[in-house]
């Protein structure tokens, strides 16, 4: 298994790790294959009930890999397929993080731009540490970020996600947190911790309703409001049909804990 | 009539109060028919021009009847069915706030969680005192606010919404004044006046074209730009043909007051 | 060619100013048809790489011309066919500022009100003096701004849009900035200067990269996830064929300067 992205799990907890500090953990092709695989294997685990994307080094993570992309040119029709091939599995990995049964949370430092902005945007919750940077700014090499647009417009007003993509400038953490990107900010030293406490205390609440709850979320999202409330009535209802939630309000009428074994 | 939601009339304004402050206005199969009862009738009341929703006691509402769905899950098919009607009651009162023709102001007092806090999503506009805390916290029991879910990722951005579902954490009134979810915060002692003094400044312009605009902005809130400029653009049509908005144009124009009778 | 709309070129930046302080400059029939007209030449101008929209004199625009709209009274259909005329330029109007190739970005000084108002909300940025007013203040003379709630509703959060639209308040620049509307605020004699910097910043990038990306923003913006990633892809992969964005990567690669010519 590839050492680019590695996990280390703190009881119900996966916590991944870009490892690739050298060059700023580009999402390489072998380092968007490794997130995929990775996420695959936590789909499938019902030990993992939340999950952090963290990174090692100066930054978080710096988008794509323009050396490997710029190789590809050489290519007989110019790079075009693999270019097309990259984008196509990058949207598919990033994908992946809002249908994953398990809330995933960015634990952002240093730096985080252009696909590595759309990683944190794709994330259901972030923390940053203070001062972290934030950009879409391919624009200052002329290759517009229009994919990391996709997940950073759906997640901060459209008016200052356009900013952003058309000026190439920075916001830092607190600004990033007022937009809504991020949801938690901490001092640098602090930063593991606060998202593993995070991270802890949704993997101690009932983890079929979380799941029930995170896939209903973005089901729901884009949805007219009398297609919402069908969906999530639906939704309700099995959450409701659950023997520890059953036991979950019962333990709360009788002022106990609730014993979900 | 049912006495679990008390109406009161100021002028032109309805203020409709949650009577059941013992149980902190649970929003019980019998209090959703009741505010159903109500929003009907105000529906079909002409002289009403704007609704000021309020709450009896510490709590505006603390959300479903915890009691009373779990004495459900002693029927034939565990209570299902019970679920299903229950569910669907509420959500089609929810929607029958956006829908009701004036707009709908919550007065929220001391405690907003669940489906109570669904409720104050669900209103046109929401007036809050200091310190009141908001939550979608059914997860500390085992049961996702779903339902809740719909109208509050709809009021604020999604992930500061998914926060609050996932964690169970509670926000302050001005924390909910940021995020989108309040229009006003004032001190306790002041919010009857407040919020009363908003309604009277609503129910202050022509009733026609406040009906007029509510219906759509709900109507075009989630189309397209060219399908919601073509049905606003026939309701601002519509609104001009009025006489009393000739009127009210004639006396900007002569800057005098308009003569609505 | 009509002086109601004035343009001056910096550079790759074209400025447009609305020239009728005497009203307000109210978007009469004339001034709208003014604007399209500009637009459309802007449209088609490869030179030019943004576009300001100002404004002359103590208002940015205060929305329809209502003394012409009364006129229509008169006529045999009491304006029907004109308001819809009227309203359908308009909103055509409106659309050609995200449809244009270039970025837009109003300069707002004085005051911006009902459809000067929505033409702020359908720049792509803003940028307003400090303590410039802003509202959608239609329904207190009975005419409420439905279709400059399109354009505003797009922009800011969803209850704070109604609560200005149905109580007809004004914000001011800071507010504005916090609900997503405005961008930046400046001094008011520095408006001018900061609202040029922002432009040129934008005609500095790659025209292609930034016309690509333009256009991408308002064709995925409210799309689902799979087909926004599928239809953002695509300009990717169009954008890494690009001859110039090759040398931008290269350049960034190589530690230099593109050479863009």
């Amino acid at each position: 298994m590839s050492d680019l992205v590695l996990r280390s799990d703190t009881g119900a907890v996966a916590r991944l790790m870009l490892n690739s500090p050298a060059n700023y953990n580009a999402l390489s092709r072998e380092m968007i294959a490794a997130l995929e695989d990775q996420l695959t294997r936590i789909a499938d685990d019902s030990e993992i009930r939340a999950v952090i994307l963290a990174a090692e080094g100066k930054a978080f993570s710096a988008g794509h890999d323009l050396r490997q992309m710029q190789a590809s040119r050489g290519d007989e029709d110019d790079g075009r397929a693999a270019y097309q091939d990259l984008f196509g599995d990058c949207a598919r990995m990033m994908q992946m993080i809002p249908a994953l049964p398990q809330p995933v949370i960015a634990e952002v430092q240093g730096i985080a731009t252009a696909a590595g902005c759309q990683l944190v945007a794709s994330c259901d919750l972030a923390v940053a540490a203070e001062s972290v940077r934030f950009g879409v700014n391919g624009v200052n090499i002329g290759l517009f970020c229009s994919t990391p647009m996709v997940a950073l417009s759906r997640a901060i007003p459209p008016r200052a996600a356009f900013e952003m993509l058309v000026t190439g400038d920075f916001i830092l953490s607190d600004r990033a947190r007022e937009l809504g990107l991020v949801n938690r900010v901490v001092p640098a030293d602090q930063l593991p911790d606060a998202t593993m406490d995070l991270a802890q205390k949704i993997a101690a609440k009932l983890p079929a309703a979380v799941r029930m709850g995170k896939r209903a979320f973005h089901d729901q999202i884009r949805l007219g409001l009398a297609d919402a409330y069908q969906q999530a009535g639906g939704t309700m209802c099995e959450n409701m049909m659950l023997p520890d939630t059953a036991e979950g309000i019962a333990a709360f009428l009788e002022k106990r804990s609730p014993n979900w074994g």
